[in-house]
């Protein structure tokens, strides 16, 4: 038996020569007995893999591979076209495609004018804030930002988040000075969360927000927000004691204003107005985070999307400096919490719009109109506002989506109604921590109880697959073949022992009812074990035991390249040794059975 | 082409009679192009899953199996014996085994009077409440409780957590009535948590006090007592001005009582003294919680080791049940927090100990010593208490634990050490808090940055395996294999998009490095993605349009069962349809290589 010889050394070897791997590792003709060694990971030493480790955490784009085998000069260029976007395309910019970016910039500025007042009074804020909000911020992104089509200015739920958050705790009518003051602040600190999630490249915090935890929370919102505007809808403020149909559309169809003077002139500055001290502090910290943290989520979304239509990238951690700066610049300019805008961005897209130069051309139509133009919007009534707001909001509705989730995934529904209901009844931060905290636990609970599938033989081949999926795939007799379909924890190795175990007993039972052969070998299929930690090492230790005890033998097979290592560093590896380790299914079958025919 | 044709017909079946999975799929005869189909599982409906899930969950035991097709008498009794594990081993007890148990039970009684003093100190208790301990509980859990090695009473955790918790809102010197009462009540409370754990099948929440947790919390705990006892240790109470050598070896071994006069007598009751209103109602509340968990983990580990060693099982709802209402009834009888301790149960497992009968045992010698032996033990010096103490809390410090926490994972270490820092210098629930937090961010970590290999086929066999891993696989040429290894969900699919494309670029800029054959295809290897979602399927989709546009196909290979099943029910599936879904990588990559042959 050349072959397995030959393995007895690999083994025996494998504690002093592990990375010993030779291009060929058996020499014996390639028969259906042909055994391959289960390699340990190439060697590395601790500071090189927490280096690997954090660069697939903080850098899997691999941001700075462009800057290899330059000159001093290039690579400054290439930092300046890193950290301001502007550069890379600028220099490029050809005067055909102004025309496609004068028209989007003019169309999305059309809808900025409206949109904006809205929002403000979403926000419980002074409408020209709301067009403020659309001049400074866009300019700053079109210098920072990496995305061709994002329109950014106020958006909804960021103007919502705020409004109710602010709005719970201090009254935008009796206090609106010290309001004003604390959403600037908010603004400024969502800001600097947003800046300091890319700057971190934490920027995966925002995967945390499922679609469940969106389609729940958007809708709520909605709701909110509706529910709010009806009042406006109707005329309700004087009419509040007069619910007939009759009088409330009588004010329905009165146009007037209640928007009130809009003050000619550019952005005022605010850094004067922000508020780092004293007992609202901390509402203005929390209330900045919420509403950056959503409104990050948008505007990366939305820059994803229209990046992807368009075959370019945009760069996650660099779009949240980008959107935290302008916030930051925005906060000192009268602005509130900006983003890229969904539906102004989708606009901008269908009308052509190519570069960033039409947030450039929407924030030069914002200053003629905060020069010159904001006399005519004195008389904007306020149900077409309230008519701009519901019609935005209710689009966020996504019944679909939230139907598609409970076809798909029960409890990912669970998460989406719990965000929803927290949203509309508790508040906010509440609604939305529910809803994380419900994502969160269903990949605790795909960990804490992972699956385990008895696997068969799909006769003729090498392929084993689950025995209750494929008809076809057949017990091998003496071998109970599991494949465990998680990494092994701390979290589930209790319950893997008991899981298995009962495996074994119930397997035992079936033999029994059934005199077929003696079970002898309880093979682990490791493949989806991707991870494992001291308490997994345990349970393997400990199952080997437990099962040797019962006369049958645990063997592993193809065990990832981190749980080789791991069992090698916990000097456990040995103990599995010869016939206790294999690459594939079939090779343990083909072996084991082999050798079995020679013992007696 | 037979074969081809064949899969066809059962890729566009898929849709309608999806779990019609014959027996034998190909009736062309076994070749190397021998295809597979990849099955859906079997149609179960929703509430059969929600069943399945349901059971597997929270009866992973399946512990009703026995009363499958019993008489209803037999039912009876099997349900007496499931509720009251006393019915099952005290009818077959034999006197011979009451020998072993009556050694072991005086054995651990001989270590439970001195423990049990020690251990209410520690909680800053009466001494006597610690006899009382170690009477009325062991004799609670001989009925109920299924380990047959457990010693039960006081334990050094428990004590310390209580005594620290409590003693730092109120002096258990200024209102000692006041503590008594707070100290019955947590026990109440933990009790209860206990007890409703294992009713509610929720035993698994111990799971996550990982071994790093334990490990450092322990020895925080440890380092804390230790530093309180040398005060008794020196006789510091005396001599807290005088720290010279000699007064204070002076007062070491000047023998003298601080214990004060024991009570002669059995358990007064003690159910008037609970307390279930007021502003220390949620400070017991908290202690209960957190001493019971901490009692329930000890518990239930060391019940399970000595099952381990003796070849029979716990099951750990039923234990959690036990000890919780073992607590509840000593919280009525003058006890605080009981559970198994580890140290006198392997003293009861070295002298013999077969059954529950050693508590007896212990419980009845406890009996005799409330009842007469008492006024012995009011000259136990302060120092042989102290002694004790440190001796028993020194033990808990496992630096060898800690070293291989180190030696295998980095990040286990963290969480060991924090725990440790976080109960030394903040408190024991900040402590714990935060070394779980690490704990569980350890594995969204894992989910939320999943490792991706490229793979490559072993020559002359079936087999892909890592590239990096196994030297001898080699790049099939057009072909880009990827091993995707983790479920994907919202909280990795954006950065598994953004890997798997850098993936595909550094691929292509090789293959113009190297001159090489174009790439054209992209495999999936999924058959550790075990799980997937929304924003999985979303993924999914995107990157397959993604990698159209650059003329790359892209292919997936053995998807677990409920991945197919999300991908169909969310009418995704057919759009991979022929060629896009293969069973294994090898027969996927034989197949396009064959079919690419006929095609210009």
């Amino acid at each position: 038996m050349k072959v397995n010889s030959n393995r007895v050394e690999n083994v025996s070897t494998h504690h002093n020569h592990v990375h010993a791997c030779p291009e060929t590792t058996i020499d014996a003709p390639p028969s259906t007995l042909e055994i391959h060694r289960v390699c340990l990971p190439p060697e590395r030493s601790t500071p090189q893999k927490l280096k690997h480790r954090v660069l697939e955490i903080f850098f899997p784009d691999n941001p700075l591979h462009k800057f290899k085998n330059q000159t001093g000069l290039k690579k400054f260029l290439l930092a300046l076209e890193f950290f301001f976007p502007v550069f890379q395309w600028a220099p490029s910019y050809r005067l055909c495609l102004l025309r496609s970016d004068l028209i989007s910039g003019l169309t999305i500025a059309s809808l900025a004018i409206p949109q904006g007042i809205s929002y403000a009074k979403l926000a419980n804020l002074p409408p020209i804030i709301g067009l403020y909000s659309s001049f400074v911020p866009p300019l700053v992104y079109s210098i920072l930002g990496s995305s061709r089509h994002l329109a950014v200015g106020p958006v909804s739920i960021a103007s919502l988040v705020m409004g109710t958050m602010l709005g719970e705790v201090i009254s935008p009518v009796k206090e609106p000075t010290l309001y004003l003051k604390l959403a600037f602040t908010s603004t400024f600190f969502a800001g600097v969360f947003q800046a300091s999630l890319g700057f971190l490249r934490l920027g995966f915090v925002i995967d945390f927000l499922s679609k469940a935890t969106l389609i729940g929370f958007m809708a709520g919102a909605a709701v909110i927000v509706s529910l709010q505007q009806l009042k406006g809808l109707f005329g309700m403020v004087h009419f509040t004691n007069q619910m007939q149909i009759i009088p409330v559309l009588a004010s329905v169809l009165k146009y007037k204003n209640e928007i009130g003077h809009l003050p000619k002139g550019l952005n005022p500055p605010s850094a004067n107005m922000l508020y780092f001290h004293g007992s609202h502090l901390a509402l203005s910290i929390k209330t900045g985070i919420i509403s950056g943290i959503l409104a990050l989520t948008e505007g990366i979304a939305v820059g994803r999307t229209f990046a992807t239509l368009n075959k370019y990238q945009v760069d996650g951690n660099k779009e949240m400096m980008a959107i935290g700066l302008m916030n930051m610049a925005g906060s000192c300019s009268s602005c509130y919490v900006t983003t890229g805008s969904f539906s102004r961005s989708a606009v901008n897209y269908n009308a052509g719009g190519q570069t960033a130069i039409s947030n450039v051309v929407m924030a030069t139509t914002m200053l003629v109109t905060l020069l010159f133009l904001t006399p005519l919007f004195y008389y904007t009534p306020n149900v077409i506002l309230a008519a701009i707001i519901i019609t935005a909001v209710i689009g966020l509705i996504d019944y679909e989506g939230a139907l598609r989730l409970w076809k798909v995934d029960k409890l990912d529904f669970v998460a989406c109604i719990c965000s929803f209901v927290g949203v509309l009844f508790v508040s906010v931060p509440i609604g939305l921590a529910i809803s994380v905290g419900i994502s969160v636990f269903k990949i605790l609970l795909h960990v804490t109880r992972p699956n385990t599938t008895i696997l068969g033989n799909v006769p003729g081949t090498m392929i084993y697959q689950s025995l209750e999926r494929y008809k076809q795939a057949e017990r091998i007799p003496s071998f109970l073949i599991l494949a465990v379909e998680s990494p092994i924890y701390f979290a589930n190795s209790a319950y893997l022992q008991e899981r298995i175990l009962r495996w074994v007993q119930d397997e035992e039972a079936w033999i029994k009812a059934n005199n077929k052969s003696m079970l002898k070998y309880v093979i682990l299929d490791m493949t989806a074990v991707t991870a494992i930690d001291p308490s997994g090492i345990e349970l393997l230790v400990e199952l080997k035991k437990m099962l040797e005890r019962r006369s049958l033998q645990l063997v592993l097979t193809n065990p990832a390249g981190n749980v080789m290592e791991k069992l090698h560093q916990s000097n456990e590896l040995e103990s599995f040794g010869l016939q206790g380790l294999y690459l594939t299914v079939a090779e343990a079958v083909a072996d084991i059975s082999s050798t079995r025919k020679y013992q007696p």
